[in-house]
């Protein structure tokens, strides 16, 4: 008999008929008349509940159904009785796959999520995690539509890369030198001829650079792959192994792309309440009351757009009027996460895209403005977790653009391709960078980043 | 006036109206009555023909239009005169975005695949590349449809690892350790408890370990990520880093793990030529006339479906009836790819799923037969390239796998979480491996798997 996945089961009407379904235990119930166990094959957060006449099998077999043992059953499908589900499955035949002694580490109910951290091989197949990694898996298809519905080209940049330039944070080495016996020059440097790639390597910490190089001849790209940082940042919100989205377009101006960001983001947040439904009001349940209205929100309005300086000028005027700030604010800082979230929950009560920063607080490759001060940045801030998006429309003038790089002291060693995407042909361009698993924060509402990936890299923890 | 992609434009009807394009000149003819410019922007392998009128624009202006430049065109839409183009837009304005010197190293026809490796950062320009990547694009694209619309779910394995448990091949070691400064025991062994992880760690040479936490967990799964190995392979077939597709899956038996690999491999194969078709084309006039025939081959037939043992002894009598192979065929013996590409080329003339190969050819993983001496696994075999697929069911008998563990010395250290997947639950479930660079190479008839990477990864090399 072909097995029927649970998530199919429940929305069959096919009563009176044999099925089949195998799945893990979430629970059993037993009594004298009648045992209740509740399967689960995690195409779905629901179970499925199989309903057992514990007078039809062995009394042994029944004691092994035990929490997170697998079953193989054959039964009728039924309309159920019970509240809260339509259909069960009178059980005929019973199989345990494996079963599932005391000692299995998802147990308990209500654990903390640290201890869930500790045990991430066997997290997967809890409700929580098994709604995350369903929906996280529904962004990252929803991300793949929308590219490809737009024209865009998927592009793998790499991983390995013998640049630092983009000069984003601090890189883990690659190597295959043997570290007992490390050849070094008469000047005591250590020489990289003989490690794999000729040159020392690092792990990327952005796709961009070689990104403009696909989009300035496929027209438009975007990546969606790992990046790394070697911070030891032991916050909530850091991983040293992220996956990151990263859109590039030729012949984009500055409201284009904003009106790229703003679109593809309404995109995925709908995407997640049309396609994760059940998993969505599960989390909304269990994790966070406001989860749902929260993402609704972000579809109702367009999102305020706000320079720099006007930004600056709320805030000043917000500190004037007694408001508290942690960090102080004036024209020319970086803002805080604090300060995004004031614009964006309290003063517009909407997502803001901030344009024109400084150019001091940001990077080299942003197209100046006519000013001479700030340059066309736009990053997208959300509700609770400040920044999403982070872009801008790039400098294509090849002057300027080197005039940027020697005045940073930016190593020309790694910038002489780069360059010449402005030197033969070059074309008005932007882009933005999207950090997946902030996404995935903000759309289950889980509050640690380490929650949201299958096995999180942290420092002093790669585990699995 | 709003921009249109060419790709767009080559499908309009909408003469007599103005159109604005953008994008890079591919040629560019003088004569004195009338310039044209063959105009490209990386939507379509196809270029538009801008007509131009030299008497109504200055001649210093058009005499920069050369290879590379890129321009902004708004003309009128007409239909074309020339042969194999159906439209053609009549030049009113022209603006030069950015020119491009004779310098430019796309500039000459002809190069060998060799220089245009040397300018991967411009290759991506040509003809040829354009029609690569957007091909291994659109394969990409294919694997998520097909797997979503199939119920599994993406699943992102750890790139980053401090297991060596698969075994598949030399790693690369991450660190930050400052190799200018390394502690060492007493012993003189190098302690890792500085290094960032607080162990050591490599870059990961397959998911499907992980993969299997997913599977068993979430039901079915698939990987898509980058994948490593710091072998010394200097071959058109062998990268350091590579994109891999690994899916796994639950309660599935060898059967349907075999209808999976075979209804997937079709399905991308069908996807490149229902929406590949002008780069399918190109590339079949250009790199390979049989391509296009080879692709519908795979979708004719079934296909052939061997056990090991009865491929041994076809090609022990294709021996005996003097066909010559470079290395030596016996049962017990992995096959050579010479080996693959007689059985599916010439014996079969179609592609071959070959199963139960010797135990000690295969990874540890592999469900032993009943027989004792041959396990469970599935090798997709195709013409040109032999293995495409690598897949098994896994053994899923906790003490089986301890045993065989065991036998082949793997590390405990690495392998209590995998082993959970069997003490807790555990369920048959199987899968397999794609290399996605060895599927674009089959789908773009190109011969080096350097062609097919945007940028290579490999011995000595790694620069963009």
């Amino acid at each position: 008999m072909k097995r029927t996945k649970i998530v199919d089961v429940l929305r069959s009407t096919d009563f009176g008929n044999n099925v089949n379904v195998k799945g893990w235990v979430r629970t059993h119930r037993s009594s004298k008349a009648v045992d209740f166990i509740a399967l689960n094959d995690g195409s779905t957060i629901k179970n499925v509940q199989i309903v057992v006449d514990p007078s039809k099998f062995d009394a042994e077999t029944l004691k092994n159904i035990t929490t997170g043992s697998c079953l193989n059953v054959v039964g009728e499908l039924v309309e159920s009785q019970g509240k809260g589900q339509t259909v069960e499955i009178q059980c005929k035949t019973l199989e345990i796959y494996g079963p599932c002694g005391s000692d299995y580490p998802m147990q308990k109910k209500g654990q903390t999520f640290e201890y869930m951290r500790q045990h991430a091989h066997m997290r997967l197949r809890t409700n929580t995690f098994g709604a995350v990694f369903r929906i996280r898996h529904n962004m990252a298809i929803a991300i793949h539509r929308y590219f490809h519905e737009h024209g865009f080209f998927y592009f793998h940049t790499p991983i390995i890369t013998a640049s630092d330039a983009e000069g984003a944070g601090e890189m883990f080495q690659v190597t295959t030198k043997n570290l007992y016996d490390l050849k070094k020059d008469e000047n005591g440097k250590i020489i990289y001829d003989d490690d794999f790639f000729g040159k020392m390597t690092s792990l990327t910490v952005s796709g961009q650079l070689e990104g403009e190089l696909g989009a300035t001849a496929l027209g438009q790209i975007y990546t969606f792959g790992p990046t790394f940082r070697a911070e030891n940042s032991n916050t909530p919100r850091h991983l040293a192994e992220f996956w990151m989205i990263e859109p590039e377009v030729a012949f984009i101006d500055l409201n284009d792309l904003m009106d790229l960001e703003e679109d593809f983001i309404k995109y995925c947040v709908k995407w997640a309440l049309d396609n994760c439904k059940d998993d969505l009001e599960f989390l909304n349940n269990m994790i966070d009351k406001g989860l749902i209205e929260r993402l609704q929100g972000i579809l109702k309005d367009d999102f305020v757009r706000l320079p720099y300086t006007e930004g600056i000028n709320i805030l000043e005027e917000a500190v004037r009027q007694g408001h508290k700030f942690e960090f102080p604010v004036s024209w020319g800082t970086d803002l805080a996460s604090e300060h995004e979230r004031y614009l964006v929950e309290e003063h517009f009560k909407k997502p803001v895209i901030m344009t024109d920063y400084p150019k001091d607080i940001k990077a080299f490759y942003m197209k100046m403005n006519e000013d001479g001060k700030t340059v066309q940045g736009t990053d997208v801030l959300f509700p609770q977790i400040g920044e999403i998006i982070g872009g801008s429309v790039r400098e294509e003038d090849y002057d300027k653009l080197l005039g940027e790089i020697k005045r940073r002291d930016i190593p020309m060693k790694d910038m002489w391709w780069y360059l010449e995407t402005r030197k033969y042909g070059t074309c008005p361009h932007g882009g933005f960078g999207l950090g997946f698993e902030r996404l995935i924060l903000f759309v289950t509402g889980m509050q640690n980043i380490r929650d949201v990936i299958p096995f999180p890299r942290t420092p002093k923890s790669a585990d699995f």
